[in-house]
């Protein structure tokens, strides 16, 4: 089916969509198999957090469908999101669903899967490098270390429901916790953290646009972070690792905070 | 330096190791820059979980050196691994550390960094699909799901030191934990977590051979762990994931294990 022209879809075979991880960021770090997808897809019904570098490898004639969710309300609600894979699917077309990351990390892939396989809608998922590792890659920062963490836990540091969620013994020793979306949180949760019992000086660090060319880490301890986010003016996006296995880092310099780089006898 | 007989190493350039996730299994789940590093290697230094399919994008005169390790000893020693790397960048070769997964998840990734940087040679590190993320994917099980868990803990189960890890409050309600090489002691692993106060009806799924095409997927709860290993014959590599998010898996049926086909209606 690839080259059909998108205002003549197939007419045989059956629906399906493909519900594929763009990745954290950068084109490259895509696999093979999404990007082949990609390329081969008619419709691309894509997230806020895709790159324009990822999109980019779409046919010429593709149709990109943007439902660019923001952190206060989704632009397209996730029925709507659902109705219209149903429907391109149905219509024959190829359908990829490509969403930041991994599909089935705090990406809402599971409630996609379970509309369209109500639908009648086959579903495939193609698994993304998700930010937690791309990003921890890039400022070579073992997640797990025999030193350090033998546990390595991702939540989710989003506006609502931050006092909702049981994060209990997530961080600790021997434990790294990653944290997504917790920007514009990071004081409460830095507090939410040592209330429950995480010592004041234990290592963080913030990775801010990871997996980018002008990607920054910035490493500090726990009891710094709001303030660090503050003075640093760290922009969303961003991921917050917590835990010893942080102190086992070695930031490429050139990924370095500007901070740490004065800090530098080289 | 592509293309450079390995009998002639390039004069020029500063000594280099990338270090490069290989993905879960299958040969397309390399990230786009893991494959072109791949194609680009003079000396490929790769684990044992590495598939042959992976290995086969090498150049044909690449020369592949392989450091397998067994469940109960190294084949060669972590030291050794770390001196092959260091002495083949330094005779100028393009080396590529090739390691299962994700090299920062229970990947040792950490050591050969910090080895490579104390010898003076440059390392970058490439990320990779961890067996987790792929393995979920291929089973349609989503790792987090609104309605079932909003973290998820990954650890390791090898052998020794299992009595002394601690996973306490790893699973339960609103956590999906993913163990890694936890097949030999599946029963120890349930006794374990049910002693630490898990329900004995809590689900879990057992990814055999996940993202090749011979994978299998065996649904049933965590007290039934060690027996369903045993009754299905289950053998490495595989993974185990527990916790409620897997009742919202959608195993597509020729994944499912044959006991859950034989159920089906269809």
């Amino acid at each position: 089916m690839v080259g059909t022209h998108p205002s003549l879809p197939p007419a045989t075979g059956p629906a399906k969509v493909w519900l594929v991880g763009a990745g954290p960021g950068a084109a490259d770090l895509l696999t093979l198999r999404a990007a082949r997808l990609l390329q081969s897809a008619d419709v691309i019904v894509h997230d806020g957090l895709v790159e324009p570098e990822v999109l980019a490898m779409a046919r010429p004639d593709a149709r990109l469908i943007s439902v660019a969710k923001q952190r206060s309300r989704h632009s397209v609600p996730q029925a709507g999101i659902n109705a219209i894979l149903i429907a391109e699917a149905r219509a024959g077309f190829r359908v990829v669903r490509l969403k930041g990351g991994d599909p089935f990390i705090f990406g809402r892939g599971g409630e996609e899967v379970e509309a369209l396989i109500l639908a009648g809608v086959a579903v495939e998922v193609v698994p993304g490098i998700s930010a937690a590792i791309g990003c921890a890659a890039q400022a070579r920062l073992p997640l797990t270390h025999r030193d350090a963490a033998s546990v390595v836990s991702f939540v989710a540091g989003q506006c609502k429901g931050l006092s909702d969620q049981v994060w209990t013994g997530l961080a600790g020793p021997g434990r790294t916790l990653v944290i997504y979306m917790g920007l514009a949180n990071a004081a409460d949760i830095a507090a939410k953290l040592m209330a429950e019992g995480l010592g004041a000086d234990t290592p963080i660090a913030v990775v801010a646009d990871g997996t980018r060319p002008n990607a920054r880490v910035h490493c500090s301890h726990i009891a710094d972070l709001g303030a660090l986010v503050a003075r640093e003016a760290i922009a969303s996006p961003a991921i917050i690792i917590v835990g010893d296995a942080v102190a086992h880092a070695h930031v490429p310099a050139h990924f370095a905070s500007l901070a740490a780089r004065a800090e530098e006898v080289i």
